[in-house]
């Protein structure tokens, strides 16, 4: 378990990598823009090597990736970015690009997968076997362990994209961001619908200001079908749009009142606090699944 | 595996309990109207026993029960039926009660994990490690099997139970029937919920009756937030209401027109006569599953 191991939480918008054995033990970090696949991947294998040479060789590598991608081990474009609409990204084989100049064994699982691992191994979900991770940011996100096992399936869960029903007090005019489905729940509720819907950037926006409930009532929604889909031990919910700490108790409140005592479970009855929760390791939860996948890729579980 | 055990699909109209080592091998078989828990559970028993004493002792009994349902190994009231609003059968011990008496491991799930696992075993997701079984009949229920094992979590699945956008073309007055929800999954498109919109029994609706199309954008809508939830190989979709086969193919295209291309996989893009299909095991999925439930209770595996 303490083998120094690298991970590499690969976002649209960044690559954060860091080299450690787990993430209260982290022996160097660097963040580096997503721009092109090759520049990209360049300065982090660069940063792997270097760390290689100086650290002490990494035992495995871990990689918590933005997608869609393809994870089956069986498959040509197994470690492959799939069908993307980020410009430059699609069909890029990035487990190959480090697998080939590292030669050590890569772990990879799509970001949210990922982040639900390192909060099942040293944060919000330790010691539960089934449960789910949810982001609220520029897209949303989901993944989650069921039965201590990753969930794969024919592709992987991409959770942002169920149909919700659309409130009586939405704005009569807005339609949802979502190129493929309009209103989904990315489409109503990730930080560009809420750019889009009130005309400003989402961090901007006061507290009292009514985006809020509709955003706890839209995450609420997709938390009840989640909970009536999954039956998660808990959830955790972070992402950029969750910073907003304050929805937090909106969205315990209304997650109760829209399952309406249907589901009878103490969890959610009487302790819903420690049900719906921000990640603990709070920004470095992708990053330390990267790690926790490099750990199960050097244990041979993939 | 050819050990012959019995299982019990326990309904919330009728108990069919069998005896025998698989779908193909039944030994006897018995239906027992579901009335109160004594009467139908010690039916149910001098079944079991009148099977042991004739046909050679059975290694194990299976129970693929309507619930909620406590599946929890180690918590008090395992084995029992829990907050059910069915009259008398609230907080009824269904595994201690054939245990004490027939003393033989015996195996418990819900009636929808049940039909899962005995569709993976001998039917429709033969060969496959993530899918789902989904019920449209009186009640909507779905259970699946996940890397290979059964759907529990923090209680079990409750899919009937998801929230879905009402249809433009929904009749207005109409509300849904769930007594938790209303217009639910369940609320809007089981059984009861055709009879109370269209203001006939299901099965008398024709072929044309504008209540299909609704019946299966529903469905559809309920499906495309399973695949985006779940991301399953394959959905198994039977119940009564899928007794009118003109469903399926409205259902499949339905479907597609939903995901709108979101999810990159041939089986959904191509091969969607594959991707949602009838249980191959027909009324017996249930029976059947509860002898895989023995099976597995005999092997161990709870
Ligand atoms: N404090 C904040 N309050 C509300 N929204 C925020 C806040 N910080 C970031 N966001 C929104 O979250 C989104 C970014 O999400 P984030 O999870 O940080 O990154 P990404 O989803 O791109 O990986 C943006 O749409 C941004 O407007
Ligand atoms: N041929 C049919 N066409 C349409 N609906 C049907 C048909 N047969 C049964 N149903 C409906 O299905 C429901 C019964 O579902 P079923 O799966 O048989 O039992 P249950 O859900 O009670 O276990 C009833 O609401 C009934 O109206
Ligand atoms: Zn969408
Ligand atoms: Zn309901």
């Amino acid at each position: 378990m303490t083998t120094r191991v690298g991970g590499i939480e690969a976002g649209g918008t960044k690559f954060v990598c860091v080299v450690g054995t787990g993430p209260e033990d982290i022996h160097a970090q660097v963040r580096i823009p997503t721009t092109t696949p090759e520049a990209t991947l360049g300065a982090a294998l660069a940063f792997f090597q270097e760390q290689g040479l100086q650290g002490g060789r990494l035992g495995a590598l871990g990689i918590a990736s933005f997608g869609p991608l393809d994870l089956h081990p069986g498959s040509p474009t197994y470690g492959f970015i799939t069908s993307t609409a980020k410009p430059g990204w699609k069909n890029v084989d990035v487990v190959g690009a480090f697998r080939r100049a590292l030669d050590i064994p890569v772990g990879f699982d799509t970001d949210v997968n990922g982040a639900a691992l390192g909060e099942g191994r040293w944060g919000a979900a330790r010691g539960l076997d089934t449960f789910v991770y949810l982001t609220v940011g520029t897209g949303i996100g989901g993944g989650g362990v069921i039965n201590h096992q990753r969930m794969h399936g024919l592709i992987h869960p991409e959770m942002g994209h169920i149909w919700l029903p659309r409130s009586p007090d939405e704005v009569p005019s807005f339609q949802g961001v979502c190129p493929y489905h309009g209103g989904c729940f990315e489409g109503l509720a990730s930080g560009p619908a809420l750019h889009r819907r009130w005309g400003g950037q989402a961090e901007t926006l006061p507290e009292h200001h009514p985006a809020w409930a509709l955003e706890a009532h839209y995450i609420s929604l997709a938390i009840s079908n989640f909970i009536a889909t999954l039956s998660p031990q808990r959830i955790i919910l972070g992402g950029g749009v969750m910073e907003q700490k304050h929805l937090y108790p909106l969205v315990r409140d209304e997650v109760r009142r829209l399952l309406n005592g249907y589901i009878q479970a103490p969890s959610i009855l009487e302790r819903m606090d420690a049900y719906i929760v921000p990640p603990a390791l709070g920004g470095l939860s992708g990053a330390a699944g990267a790690l926790a996948l490099a750990q199960r890729a050097l244990e041979g579980g993939g």
